[in-house]
């Protein structure tokens, strides 16, 4: 008799954000007349920039003409995109080689799916508020365990990442075997020290631990001298795997398209200790269950380092960062205690006080038809806190802001 | 110390195509001016229609405008794109609900991680030859223990499939809980007939399996009364999974599309032995791991099934069928003995006497400069067997078998 991944059954409730839309749906099914202002999922709204859909024009052309039709191309992506993406490095000082480069469908596919290479035993350390992600496609592996009643899973080590630390994950206090690592960080908004990262990758090397760095938003940095990549910091081409995608950073959550750097210098050990290459495990994993990303998609990524695209694509973010500071500015103006939205395009809040995050949740969306994305859906340290996204227009947004202001002040700050 | 899982060091060499790619890529090295003719990896040749061409950039130039921008969709798909594929399932007699459909990226992708949601103590059984994906993926979830020298796996049920029993496997003599068919078969060319399907489905509701039927080839039936669907089997919605593709139906293989339909009735059972529908639980593997299709891609899948863009996608299957046809019939008369190429756009022939598979690969890369596929890279029952693709220009494929019937006829037969 077939059986099922029981794994899947020690899963918490609905993920988070299918949970999100149905509540959103139940309360406009009830109050069809609602005029909704949604910054909650972080989804962009600015238009691809006319460079990216002109290239992705271009490549369809090319599909549909017999001499430049492309049919399967390298699983690792078309050697045009990882070009631009390594000199993208270079520029930003992070060596990375053309041939570490892997293109996907998506960095949640990447995050998703870069636990396979790893034995089941392997001790994997998340922060605590963290992208869902991570933890439930452990769950689903079966490196888990099972929940407790906080929604904490046995095996995982959780590293508290809250204002009392100043978003910093302290270093485990316990061997790990796998890290991840959010930085610029969602949901807190927070950007790691370069210090503090330079600290993580000599446990790394210490311990023989690989850490699984998620830069997704790095593209939102404005401060100079903060870390974009974690291959800037020495040594880190030995214990790092890096994630990035063009969805936040040039509005690509409908048009799909990441990237995942594993330096060919990065190893984990088999049975008998001896050191095997990721790269190498990963490229056997990328070709056996992924068949590249779409040749026109391609094209349409390399024109986000174009001339014409990488300024357009700037205006976009400085847009998204605009709206980050009235809503930061704008909240604590209301009362309320603000993190990130400097360096993020997420503005992390404390509540007010006595309220869970769900309850705020279901209070903002009731009284100022606004949605957010509740603290404790990332962790049991994200309770009492709030996720805003800045991914909205300028009117929403300030109109949001003026509704929490009018009907939702925190007078308890 | 982080430790790799060590199921990847299970598997066998190189996955079949690159390693195919990589003995071309020395050939041509070492002979520069030889006009190689490939007809090996199965890719499509011709360009996207005109009609789905059209409607990618339509898709595109939704993207650059504010008011159709379209961010983060559905991860099982756009509803315009699952209710053509309902519809059409509909035109062919079988009953497919919009929502039992998960769009994706490819049936490469779909067909390797399905196992994921099944526990990893279920026996599998696949057919010998086999599309190596399915055996490959069940290595690396350590389902299969390891490989003999023939490269047959310990704990895999194999299922012969030869010209002996009409390229029609035979039920297994002992319980399988998962059983991978595909029909039209790659790499044979067979299509099971209704009576074998039945057959199927009886025996996986007597043993509770369930079957994993990929039907990536349906498009190239000919003959009226065949199979298309296992849905047109009374009962299989109680059994079984069917994936389809976008990549040889409407060539896109490089523009990436396709599907994966669970009936909702579809279920294994937990740990307690309870049933557990396997649409849910692909439902939340789908929409954890993965972000939905690329936007303007589904607009031109949903052109697949408009009244030009069908018309225009039939045309380019008649030309590869008609090279099918040239390639079976000049084969025949070259003296091979040939199968499939009727129904399926895969030609699958017996080396000469004395030959193994790769030993004609290497022949016929040497002395007619064509790229085939050996047989025994599907595995040991596919020894002896070569399979060509019908997927190539017409005066490529009338060349390639005028250099066949020239320089390697097969005089043995």
């Amino acid at each position: 008799m077939a059986t099922v991944n029981t794994n899947y059954q020690k899963l918490q409730a609905g993920y988070l954000f299918p949970e999100i839309g149905k509540r959103v749906r139940d309360f406009a099914a009830a109050h069809p007349t609602a005029n909704i202002i949604r910054l909650g999922i972080g989804d962009v709204v600015l238009p691809l920039p006319g460079p990216i859909v002109d290239a992705l024009k271009a490549g369809a052309d090319e599909m549909g003409r017999k001499d430049t039709f492309r049919g399967y191309g390298p699983e690792q992506g078309h050697s045009f995109l990882l070009e631009a993406i390594a000199g993208h490095y270079h520029t930003q000082g992070a060596q990375v080689a053309a041939d570490e480069i892997f293109v996907s469908d998506g960095s949640k596919c990447d995050t998703a799916n870069i636990q396979e290479i790893f034995a089941i035993d392997n001790v994997v350390a998340v922060t605590d508020p963290v992208y869902p992600v991570y933890v439930d496609t452990n769950v689903m592996a079966g490196r888990t365990g099972s929940a407790d009643a906080s929604g904490r899973y046995a095996k995982l080590v959780y590293l508290p990442t809250t204002a009392e630390n100043g978003f910093e994950p302290a270093l485990p206090e316990k061997h790990v075997d796998l890290i991840y690592l959010c930085s610029p960080n969602n949901p807190t908004g927070a950007v790691m020290s370069r210090a503090s990262l330079e600290r993580w990758v000599a446990y790394a090397k210490k311990e023989g631990a690989v850490i699984l760095f998620d830069a997704a938003y790095e593209a939102f940095i404005r401060e100079p001298g903060l870390v974009h990549s974690i291959f800037e910091i020495p040594g880190a081409r030995d214990v790092a795997i890096e994630f990035r995608s063009f969805s936040k950073t040039a509005g690509f959550t409908g048009t799909r398209c990441a990237f995942t750097v594993i330096p060919k210098s990065v190893c984990a050990r088999d049975a008998q200790g001896a050191p095997v290459a990721l790269h190498g495990l990963w490229n056997r994993r990328h070709c056996t269950k992924f068949n590249g990303v779409s040749y026109p998609i391609q094209r349409a990524a390399a024109a986000v380092f174009g001339a014409e695209g990488s300024k357009a694509v700037a205006a976009n973010i400085d847009y998204y960062m605009e709206n980050a500071r009235l809503i930061r500015e704008g909240l604590a103006k209301a009362g309320y205690r603000v993190y990130g939205g400097i360096n993020a395009p997420y503005i992390w809040l404390r509540v007010p006080e006595g309220m869970t995050s769900w309850q705020f949740f279901d209070r903002l969306l009731a009284e100022a038809n606004v949605v957010g994305t509740p603290g404790s859906g990332f962790g049991s340290c994200g309770e009492g806190y709030f996720r805003l996204s800045a991914f909205g227009f300028r009117e929403n947004v300030e109109q949001a802001i003026e509704r929490v202001r009018s009907k939702l002040p925190n007078s308890g700050a």
